[in-house]
């Protein structure tokens, strides 16, 4: 059962393979919630499913009593659903049973489990995407995208290099070394792969799947139990997922105690804390504030750990061909989902005596207006606005903006948006205030998380690019964007890129925007700067989630083949 | 000059990465000290050049001034070598510069110059082999075999990962999303390996190169500048090593700075501690104390740190076909060095009722007095014991042999040698001592590392496995050997092995010996258990040496081809 899910979904694995090797564009799954794709009731079916999920308890045969659970809809009502409420301790005790059956198993095993987990969750897409949606707060069509089939290329792409880590190593060698004119020495070695232990997921509040995804589904692949500890208040879309992945290893065979949930009412932090440090926790994936990455980091040793925390991201704007198609992808990132995206751009740097277009220099004022202008524009409908934005996730993210307000000159005031379908529903526009690079450095060097954007002037090109690199390099970042006609300023980017150890955007116009970062072509952070101490994914992200553990014994010396 | 060295070494990597795929034998550095693999003057050149360092300063053009170095030869003789004093800040400052530049180099050229740093380490095997010998104590030929080929094959082990691991990020990639009837979006992305910076190399008294070698060398070839810091009491090895390494960075047209030597005096604790933490130290291989090794797991935060410390290593008899080969095998492995390994055994575990073998039951007492023997006849002729033993590196270990002597029930004396071309040399046989499992557990769970052993009574193999297993995973090992002719015990000490996360040898009667590690082959520790957080060497030890920094931007489409 166990190897024929590998077998299944080798033609998967394989152009999985080869797209993290090449990095070109791949998904073996849709992004468009089509019925086509997905069936044709897939997509009320899905709704259906999130709907009667609304004041229920949420059924998952796990270790526990009682239930917890307080989370909230952006888009104005409470979920009501009660989780089941489980005991750290009987958690790991559940987990440490089970592991020590799904260990023996093998590569092959854990993979087809993790392949096939992927398959159902493709299916429930449309439920997970409702889940996501009113958690986060992100309009539908992101929900889906982002929640549902680019969440799973991230895990896959975790699986891919798992495997690709764990293929590397044989299962057996022989060993035979001369000895001059006696007889060589022969031994026989095996090597067995050994997962560290149990992993322990920590998901966010923003993208609970696309975030959590990928360590969950590397600790799995490469045999780890994991106990996944959702955001408070983004539960359902991690905890529709750990009940498909019961299924599947109940169905293979399995212990499902190999996945359990940890739901927890809001100001989790001490119950967290104790959880992670306990020895029995081998591995941490975290997505979350700094504060918290950098506890873990230093406060877990006896664990493996992976953060994703705050950052600075930047664009560098020198020169254009055309400043209203720039203005126009900046304001989209702007106002994708209301800037509560990790890779959401802050500062925008600008050099004060103006840049050079096609029609000629535009003053620092007007490239700072054309911007303005392009994001009023964007959510000048609120009906078409609300699909872009979504809603604010949290108070934290309302209140940074109006705390922001008079730290600069104003450009653009955040509006509160009416949304059509959800009247409840809490809508901000982008905020945009102009900076000054020398005065203001105390306010953009900090992330503020949510629709707040700066247009910050600077003394040159040269000056902003000094500022991107130093800021990424000290707080942080996972993006950089920069606009230029000149090669020499790209190059220059190219080398502020490498000194903050960030990703660089160059001259995005089109249907490509910052913000977005593609499966087995992107790699999402580079674990180079403080935003993050690993990148999704690549090499560094598995091999250290296993270990080898090897035994030799002579054997006779064998024939030359 | 960079990507011609790669080239002139391609054929050798190309092995060296088919060797740590398939973990057959295989070394491209002859491991016997011949004049017919080194040359008719070989062995006399590298005499006389190590003797005519004696009494010398050490010429390395580094920043710093005056002399450090308080080094003796464990064969009764001090070195008088006065190695350049350097600075932390000014070595840091000269690595940051050197490394700036060697960066840009890329991956082809930091390979090739570790690999033409290699073979000029090889063609110094011999100097290299006087240099460990007085400084270790080793006997002569060991200080050839692991100080000099089996060193350099570690350092070709790691530096094969770290190429095989870059080798897997394309440099350019073409990406083109399909957008429906629309045209697609096309990109093109590239993909930068950026080195994390500076890395910290801590060296150890018994294993000077071949602890080092991987750490350095898997620095070097993924781009970082390294700083070695010796064990003060065995530098020279690594001075050697440091000066080659800059001499074909400045023949290849670069900054020698990017290896740079920080010799220290004894007692050099605070200041390794504060340039362990310094921001500018991204990399960290350290060889040492369980003490110093956690310290620098849980205060170097800023860095990868990869430890190997101490380990208790076990060996589990529980039948033989014939003892006086087990016997002769187990006394080799405490006698070698004296002890002074890493990989070598101390504690013993026989059933009380003794063991089954061809010739019928021995008792736990005939077993022990077997081993004992064994040792006793191995070391009866000084002049022959010594080349096996060689001498015993510091006081420490001299201490405790007389701290055990009272401890357990004398089997075998530790018997001071006379060696007979160093009269002022130390010379120590194995202490061995009868414990009992139940009532001497403080004394056998802690590491007593020298030639010290015990044989200890327990209630049975299924007794020492778990007390193996136990042990391995909660005091950390490195080795785990078996003597069984029966399969179930067998199996079940590989799941002991796992357990416990140490490597484990079968029925070593032959000319292998448990003490010792095959690169490319044998993985050297797991990283599963507390003797060292990284193994020698895997993807994992050098996938985060490096970084990834990408950069994207739109093109035209591509015909497809």
């Amino acid at each position: 059962m166990n190897s024929s899910l590998f077998e299944q979904h080798q033609k998967t694995l394989e152009s999985a393979l080869n797209a993290i090797k090449t990095r070109g564009y791949w998904s073996p799954f849709n992004e468009m919630p089509s019925p086509r794709a997905y069936g044709e009731t897939a997509a009320a079916d899905g709704e259906a499913a999130f709907k009667a999920q609304l004041g229920q308890p949420f059924r998952l045969d796990q270790p526990g009593s009682g239930t917890v659970g307080e989370e909230r809809s952006p888009f104005g009502f409470a979920l009501n659903i009660g989780y089941p409420n489980a005991e750290p301790d009987a958690l790991i005790a559940a987990a440490q049973k089970a592991q020590a059956q799904f260990r023996k198993a093998g590569p092959k095993a854990w993979i087809g489990v993790s392949l096939e987990i992927l398959a159902r969750l493709n299916q429930a897409s449309f439920e997970i995407a409702h889940g996501v949606m009113h958690t986060t707060g992100q309009a539908f069509m992101m929900a889906f995208q982002a929640g549902g089939p680019h969440a799973q290329d991230r895990a896959l792409e975790a699986i891919a290099y798992a495997w690709d880590a764990m293929r590397d190593i044989p299962e057996t060698a022989y060993w035979e070394k001369p000895q001059g004119k006696n007889a060589p020495l022969a031994m026989e070695k095996r090597f067995t792969i050994v997962p560290r232990g149990i992993g322990l997921v920590i998901g966010c509040c923003t993208f609970p799947t696309w975030n959590s995804y990928p360590g969950l589904f590397a600790d799995l692949a490469t045999g780890n139990a994991v106990i996944v500890k959702p955001h408070p208040a983004a539960i359902l879309p991690l905890a529709i997922t750990v009940r498909i992945a019961r299924q599947v290893l109940q169905e293979a065979g399995f212990d499902p105690n190999v996945v359990t949930l940890l739901a927890t009412a809001p100001n989790d932090g001490a119950l967290v804390q104790s959880l992670a440090t306990r020895d029995e926790i081998r591995l941490i994936d975290f997505t979350g504030s700094t504060a918290n990455g950098d506890w873990l980091e230093t406060h877990a040793p006896q664990a493996q750990v992976y953060t994703e925390k705050a950052g600075v991201n930047q664009i560098v704007i020198d020169s254009a061909d055309e400043l209203k198609a720039v203005s126009r992808n900046i304001a989209f990132s702007l106002a994708l989902y209301s800037g509560q995206m990790c890779t959401a751009p802050q500062n925008i740097y600008v050099p004060r005596d103006g840049i050079r277009t096609a029609e000629g220099t535009v003053s620092f004022d007007d490239v700072a207006q054309s911007i303005a202008d392009a994001v009023r524009k964007l959510t000048a409908d609120p009906a078409k606005a609300v699909e872009l934005t979504g809603a604010i996730q949290n108070k934290g993210v309302l209140d940074r903006i109006e705390q922001v307000a008079g730290l600069g000159t104003p450009l653009l005031e955040s509006q509160r948006l009416a949304h059509p379908a959800f009247p409840q529903a809490t809508v901000s526009t982008p905020i945009l205030l102009k900076l000054d690079a020398g005065r203001d450095e105390a306010t953009f060097t900090q992330e503020w998380f949510g629709p707040i954007a700066f247009v910050i002037a600077t003394d040159s090109t040269w000056h902003s690019l000094e500022l991107a690199a130093r800021i990424a390099r000290t707080r942080g970042a996972l993006t950089l964007s920069v606009y230029s006609t000149d090669e020499a300023v790209l190059d220059a980017a190219g080398e502020a890129a490498v000194t903050g150890g960030v990703a660089l955007s160059v001259n995005l116009t089109g249907g490509v925007f910052v913000n977005q970062s593609a499966a087995f072509s992107d790699f999402h952070a580079t674990g180079a700067n403080p935003a993050a101490n690993a990148s999704l994914a690549d090499a560094a992200f598995v091999a250290n989630r296993f270990r080898v553990v090897q035994s030799r014994r002579h054997v006779p010396q064998r024939e030359p083949a």
